[in-house]
């Protein structure tokens, strides 16, 4: 994967984030995420298939995870409880959905949003697909998408 | 989703385990998973669309990733590395393929899988999707197969 593919998803994140949240994601520089595991707490993840296969994750911290819900919701969950998971799944569908439209030649499907909650982990994607770390910073703390993408050959 | 759903996916882990690492896994009885959330430390995830759309997840103690990917590399890993994620990402992705032949008539695409670690995580699949967790005894623990799929409507 290339950093070109980025570019899509931060759109989409970006877009997702103002319309559904009314949030402004101010983006950082995407960069190849190489050895440098990332630390989350919630983490919501959707794969990817058709002429290119892969995942995308959109990570929040805690207090982005829980002032998002709220936004959604119109009340703040007291904890890191399945509206708050539904809420991060729901996002990162739309988010998959927003860079699909966006990458219309690959013809992708999306899977369905699982959410992995814990305090720090980390995810790794196959070495192959060279994931691309796309950070954000937002009013609620940090967001990031991460993005592994492997076109696949015709035939 | 109902339980039937967990058969093909039970089959494909017991003998990917099997074949790939001369290890048996004894399978316990299926449940929907409901509002118990199980505690995993490695777990592998892909992405699942076609007739029907969803995700199964791989979760193995720490051991059992280490004497997993021992199996798979030749040698075992000092701690869970690189090589731990590669091997359950590799591991997921075989079982995902073992039920997608069982599961012809779905006509099923996987994504990659991306590998999350991080001791106490859970992991949460959207709703509607009631997804069932299997559980499976091995000589190394605990090894749990969760899997969520809701059929699309045609058209």
């Amino acid at each position: 994967m290339t950093i070109e593919f980025a570019e899509p998803f931060l759109a989409s994140a970006v877009s997702t984030f103002s319309t559904m949240l009314g949030c402004k994601l101010i983006p950082g520089e995407p960069f190849i995420k190489g050895d440098l595991p990332t630390e989350h707490e919630v983490t919501g993840v959707i794969g990817l298939s058709g002429k290119a296969k892969g995942a995308v994750a959109l990570s929040l911290c805690r207090e982005a995870a829980l002032s998002a819900s709220a936004a959604m919701l119109g009340q703040r969950p007291s904890d890191v409880n399945h509206d708050v998971t539904d809420a991060v799944g729901e996002l990162t569908n739309m988010i998959a959905g927003g860079a699909k439209a966006r990458l219309e030649h690959l013809s992708l499907s999306a899977s369905l949003p699982t959410v992995i909650v814990g305090q720090g982990h980390v995810m790794e994607f196959p070495y192959q697909a060279a994931p691309v770390c796309i950070p954000f910073e937002c009013p609620w703390g940090q967001v990031i998408v991460e993005v592994g993408l492997i076109e696949q050959q015709e035939g």
